[in-house]
């Protein structure tokens, strides 16, 4: 049984030596190369290649508050679980776990260093036309394979207790659904912005819907989700896309997944001058959701359950996940914007003043989402978006 | 560590005198009393006491059937903790927990002889007319005490792991929901309402509504439910009252156990001739979805999750407790004439026509509970109530 401690360089080689079976004579170099809150992230390779292993391992804190602030280390073992569980059904669209250790509270994973970030590529003006699609059979795949259209009943309830991740998913209760809602410390709130954040907290009608979708995120375990689905988690290049860092993951509703993401989307959407980006972000949602409809219809057909075969039970079924997403995305655009995390494509702005409008134009869209999740279909959507971006234009 | 053996009354006494801590010298009988399908119950005494102890023990099989379909003992230690846990906050009316033996699938129980079965009584045209009253605050307490109103999301995981009861729980998703609603071979159908049960079969507006129900009894963790409440296992006297049962407890929907004991108090409804009694029962789901509604009221708005304290969120709340619990009863009443397991108060009816009657009436009502579920409410079942009870006389 291997022991903690905290890997430095030599610790992350010493176990990819370890682990991958390779040529006791090959030189490996690695480096530290996370950029997230949570972890350290080393890469190992053959000195001049480009391609080698990634190594990811949980400290018993935050990484980015540090020791104050613990964590539970098993995290590691949770997100290599949901992986491979989810790379049985989507094998092609999520990173390979190669090996874990629990004791050391290390994953190692197939280096993506030959695909980039989506958000990155979105900052960068790139626009990845399959991505949308891919994500949404992506999705589907996983979320369909874990829930009551293939699992029996104990089947189900035996993956919620594998995967159940209190300690994770109590910090995305928070940070949805409570501190943006009220004047929490933890917010982050741009003094030009404050006036619509105090709006918002006062806004009876919001806080219910809120308090609703919150009671959902913690009792409606419909699939195992990836939990922390923003473009940040999605790796894209030319036709390809693989999904990382699932350490939020465990059993909720399936429209949370569905709404971070299109609601990542439309804090670019809100951050874009450019019209032809923003009518991209429209189209990306756009075909997200019909290929995830879609694949959804095609696997949820295929239940062994007769109960839940019929196509008026399906489709019916995965209304209410539009609606449950179009809620979770308002959510998550809310706290994204006066949250304690936000996002580089509105953060990064150079012009103040049109940042300032990015951020009010989020919050109203944010509210607009959860307000009207159950009236809108996903062409009234478009429709909306596409009469905003026109007014923006003006 | 104590071994699993099956019981005779001699253990049974020898399990009373260890862990009663009884004057060694004390005499002390034993007999077999159980009239369940699942487990045996002993009660031992003092010759010529009322009143001593229950000792019950899960057999690991269903009792009923044999040995031909095992069923897991540990159903023992689940029934141990929820009752422990239910008695924690409702311990007016839950049975009290006195010793368990997990490893001996045993549980030391409080005699309630002085009490009588509620289903028993109410057979013999005996009102107790502070039962449904009591059974409200009861369920609303267990309810709201193990739900969001007052866990926070680790404490409520933790709890939904806790007493995560998969294999009972599954056999109640097949009784419920999938054996009545196909012509299945565990039912239990006779001839004279057949063509009703070909009729509900080939209703497909009905199955998926059923379906809809049955994907939130394994999806809606709300609270920690009691999980079986029919009459059976209500313990009713002058003024008291005490739930038993509940080993297929676990985290489901609010409105399931609301829905169950409805469903049959409105069985005992269909049964009765007697205009006085049809009118008792109406009053008593009335009494006992006040009681409810008025106790989670006061409870949930002491909750310390400010975001659920709003008047306007709990009523909505409890709004939607009452349809899925309209819902429910739907299925137990459908499952209780067509299913597996029957309930007394319709199949001991002496007249064969007026049985058969009854049935017709409670199919006929379980379908109309199930399908206008979330256009009902309170005063408006109880006026459809009235009208049936009416027509019935006429």
């Amino acid at each position: 049984m291997s022991q903690y401690r905290i890997f430095n360089h030599e610790d992350a080689i010493g176990y990819v030596r370890q682990t991958a079976r390779l040529d006791p004579d090959v030189t490996l170099q690695g480096e530290e190369i996370g950029d997230g809150n949570l972890n350290q992230v080393f890469k190992v390779c053959q000195p001049g290649k480009a391609k080698g292993f990634i190594v990811k391992q949980a400290l018993p804190y935050i990484r980015c508050i540090g020791e104050s602030w613990p964590l539970t280390r098993d995290r590691a073992r949770i997100e290599a679980e949901i992986l491979l569980y989810h790379g049985q059904y989507s094998p092609e669209y999520t990173v390979a776990v190669l090996h874990h250790d629990p004791a050391l509270s290390v994953i190692l994973l197939e280096d993506l260093s030959d695909l980039q970030v989506w958000r990155q590529a979105l900052l960068e003006g790139q626009h990845f036309a399959d991505a949308p699609a891919q994500l949404g059979i992506y999705l589907a795949q996983v979320h369909v394979h874990s829930s009551d259209f293939r699992l029996d009943y104990l089947g189900q309830r035996t993956a919620q207790l594998q995967f159940a991740n209190p300690e994770l998913m109590a910090i995305s209760e928070a940070v949805y659904f409570v501190d943006p809602f009220c004047d929490h410390e933890r917010n982050n709130v741009a003094p030009e912005i404050r006036d619509d954040a105090e709006q918002l907290w006062a806004d009876q009608a919001l806080k219910l819907r809120v308090a609703r979708l919150k009671h959902d995120f913690r009792c409606k375990g419909q699939a195992l989700l990836h939990g922390d689905l923003h473009t940040g988690s999605v790796m894209v290049a030319a036709g390809r896309l693989k999904v990382i860092d699932a350490e939020f993951g465990g059993y909720g509703p399936m429209g949370f997944d569905l709404g971070v993401i299109i609601a990542n989307l439309l804090l670019n959407f809100c951050s874009q001058s450019s019209a032809p980006r923003r009518l991209q972000r429209i189209q990306d949602i756009s075909a997200l959701w019909h290929s995830y409809h879609a694949q959804c219809l095609r696997l949820a057909r295929e239940t062994p359950d007769p109960a839940l075969a019929a196509p008026e039970y399906i489709n019916d079924f995965l209304q209410r996940v539009w609606q449950d997403a179009l809620g979770y995305a308002g959510c998550e655009i809310i706290r994204r914007t006066i949250g304690v995390a936000h996002v580089a494509d509105i953060d990064n702005m150079a012009d103040p003043v049109q940042k300032t409008a990015s951020q009010r134009q989020a919050l109203a869209l944010g509210r607009m989402l959860i307000m009207s999740a159950d009236q809108l279909d996903e062409a009234q959507l478009e429709k909306t978006l596409l009469q905003q971006s026109t007014e923006t234009e003006r």
